[in-house]
């Protein structure tokens, strides 16, 4: 599964070589993560009201072109992988205005409980059958 | 009593007209507030571990000249008010490099415990004795 | 005239107070003005085309109620005076869950043409009339 | 060659899981590098004015352990790779409180003139040897 989340780059996110600094799309892709999760399903408030938490434990971002105020980039996301324990998300962000690639980048995530990394698969979570779901098909 | 905050202006707080973006600012009165509150000897992490928060209820800035990456800041602090259940803290950021000023601000607190508004002065805490000898004098 | 623009709050605009910090709601101020021209008619990136800009020289903000992660506030925002030179913009953000006030704000602006402060309505520009005209009528 | 940049966690920075959220490692990073770039004689902004940029153009975060307020974090910073196309640095973090690692990282960059891409080597600027000297000796 994959899901597209639009996002207007803010005038606030640019910076004095006139585009959007590269610290903002770190923002970015939690705000799509988010938004995916809620569409399979796992909005993530509700998934930190059940106990957990998913914290960030590693990211990387590739830069391709630039992007601007007013530019909107379109954030496809999916799972680019998924065990139990944890979670890889992928994203591909593209320039809306001119068609062209912005960035590509992924992130891994652990699951707390209580302060300790657990498995939702061996927590038999519904999280987890939601997650096992939304994996991406290999093509 | 008066502090003075020196602050770096980052790369990442410029925006496309090549100037600090003006709500780094806010960011900017809070770091200074923090050191201020240091040096007074009341360490903002040790007032919320008393079992104190001390939100913001109000603020506002004049923006006097711009500044932009590289430049420091030096940033005046002083409690401006302080009545046990309100506190207000002025600033004066002025451009090292130039010598112009930035802006001026000022920004509104009140104080919660156990998430309700309390009286500092009437809970007799020390909090309370060292932000009324760190008032300002009236010039 | 007025603008009503609807802001998510981001996991990443929260604090260890568990609430929005409040130097988001200065960006969230900038997003919603920026909507609420290009409502009017006046997108703000063609106005810099147009060769202007339009700084921030002031502002100020009564917090009332906090917010958090996944909260959605209404910001409606409408011209609170504009003479040519100067530009207020004012600000009420609401709520949706709750429906609680969640903050008032305000803010001053001028018009910089080649760094030089400049009156639109003696350039006689477009950018005028537009302006005058969704100026909120008194009530 | 290898410098440390110390840096306090603002309280603007931690999110609702009272840790520093993890996108502000990304800005660290640019912080902790303009020092390190200062130190070895090539302050970023010279550079800029020398008709350069330097954009990121990859970067990948592993995050240990998390901080939070009051805490600073000591930022290892030191070349890892210069070919005169291609800039690669690393950064170790650690809480100078706990004594803990907090994140690992590295982020790549390439430099700019008039907007295309160039060799510092080629063009045989002093930016040049300047960071051939800096680069750290393998151990």
């Amino acid at each position: 599964m994959t899901h597209t989340y639009l996002r207007k780059v803010n005038y606030y996110e640019t910076d004095k070589m006139g585009l959007a600094h590269h610290a903002n799309y770190i923002k970015w892709m939690e705000e799509s993560r988010v938004a995916f999760l809620e569409q399979i399903g796992l909005p993530y408030d509700q998934f930190e009201e059940m106990g957990f938490v998913s914290p960030v434990v590693g990211l990387s971002v590739d830069y391709k072109t630039g992007c601007t105020f007013a530019d909107t980039v379109a954030i496809q996301v999916w799972i680019e992988r998924y065990t139990g324990v944890r979670l890889e998300v992928g994203y591909r962000m593209t320039n809306s205005r001119t068609g062209k690639l912005v960035a590509t980048a992924t992130s891994q995530h652990c699951f707390l409980q209580d302060g300790k990394v657990v498995s939702l698969k061996k927590l038999g979570t519904p999280a987890h059958e939601i997650l096992e779901r939304a994996v991406q098909p290999e093509e």
